[in-house]
């Protein structure tokens, strides 16, 4: 993370954040762990975790969210932001001030993407939540999981139990890739694109390579 | 409520939404089951509700915010922001789209004193989210039951089980009461300060007159 207004001293030596994103059956869960192990294995301290979730009331709020839908989108975007506050609070910030990586299963974009491309909710509405609860917590790199649609449903699938979110259509699946794709062409300096359709131990060398590039060869 | 954009046709015979707020200990809870019982025998169709609650996600995210205090004071304006949006959609857009009335005890005016006054959030942003959330439910009238710090706390222990709101100290509780006071003379048109300290009856009567006065006579 950048050093921020009232980061304590030294804060350039503070931990950084790097994000998963992607569709269902892209990989992000599998590919976190083991960026998370080859991180720990080169001497830098890391903790991985997901939203929603990742801090015990933020546990809590995922629950109540996959068992009870919202009537409403808003509920659902702010439930999610609510738990990402929560994440944050517990778990992300102090493990950031204290020097360790921290490596997130989703984060702001899955809410930019789930709740403003497909819920149709206001995206200035989003973005000043984000300021609001984020601020100064971004990403220093999103690695975005491109799959298409039927082999990540079909990966989703295999895994057992579609969560209510694979339960989308193939058409909302392909809506939700490109709604990521637009998104790291937007913000290009913080986002990269690797095919997720490939084995998983050659999408692992190309994370470990956009990491080691983007943030380990210009640390220190 | 006022005729809005998507009202169904014949708008004018929607319901009416009345709001109680105060501190802790005014007699909110009391007077909206008065009210709404003077209503139901004054043959007006009415529903007594509360915030957060008043639907079932909406109860369940209340029971979380009493159980596990949130680490963010945005986390709980979130939280109370998303079951309010919930007892919208579930409970009061769907009675008031039936010509029912809704007295609901606690609303948009908790939040802002709350969180905003209080918990020291930003109120533009307090406001965006009811601007997302609330509109076009405002209350068409809201009844604010001004009491002391110190009747109010004696009240709220008397009752038995002070809730996390009523640890609060008596600074605070007249920090509230002043918010609520203040929200109250910077919106005239729309709420009524009434003096929470007079017997029950006496309130009730105070309440009759102002609901009365502001709906009935003009209703139709």
């Amino acid at each position: 993370m950048r050093a921020y207004e009232g980061a304590p001293d030294g804060a350039m030596t503070t931990g950084k954040l790097i994000t998963f994103e992607g569709g269902e059956g892209s990989g992000k869960s599998t590919q976190a762990r083991q960026l998370a192990e080859r991180l720990g294995a080169a001497n830098i301290s890391t903790i991985v975790t997901r939203e929603p979730g990742g801090a015990p009331l933020a546990e809590k709020i995922r629950d109540l969210v996959l068992s009870d839908r919202p009537a409403a989108a808003v509920t659902e975007l702010l439930l999610f932001a609510a738990a990402r506050a929560e994440h944050i609070a517990v778990t992300i910030a102090p493990a950031l001030g204290a020097g360790t990586w921290v490596v997130c299963d989703r984060y702001i974009d899955s809410s930019r993407v789930y709740q403003g491309d497909i819920g149709g909710i206001d995206k200035a509405f989003i973005r000043a939540i984000e300021q609001q609860t984020v601020t100064p917590w971004f990403p220093d790199l999103t690695l975005v999981l491109d799959v298409g649609a039927k082999v990540g449903m079909e990966r989703a699938q295999a895994r057992g139990g579609l969560t209510r979110f694979d339960a989308a259509s193939l058409a909302q699946h392909e809506q939700v890739r490109q709604g990521f794709l637009d998104l790291a062409m937007a913000e290009k300096d913080r986002c990269v694109v690797l095919n997720g359709a490939e084995p998983e131990a050659e999408v692992a060398e190309a994370v470990w390579k956009a990491v080691t590039e983007r943030l380990i060869a210009t640390a220190g």
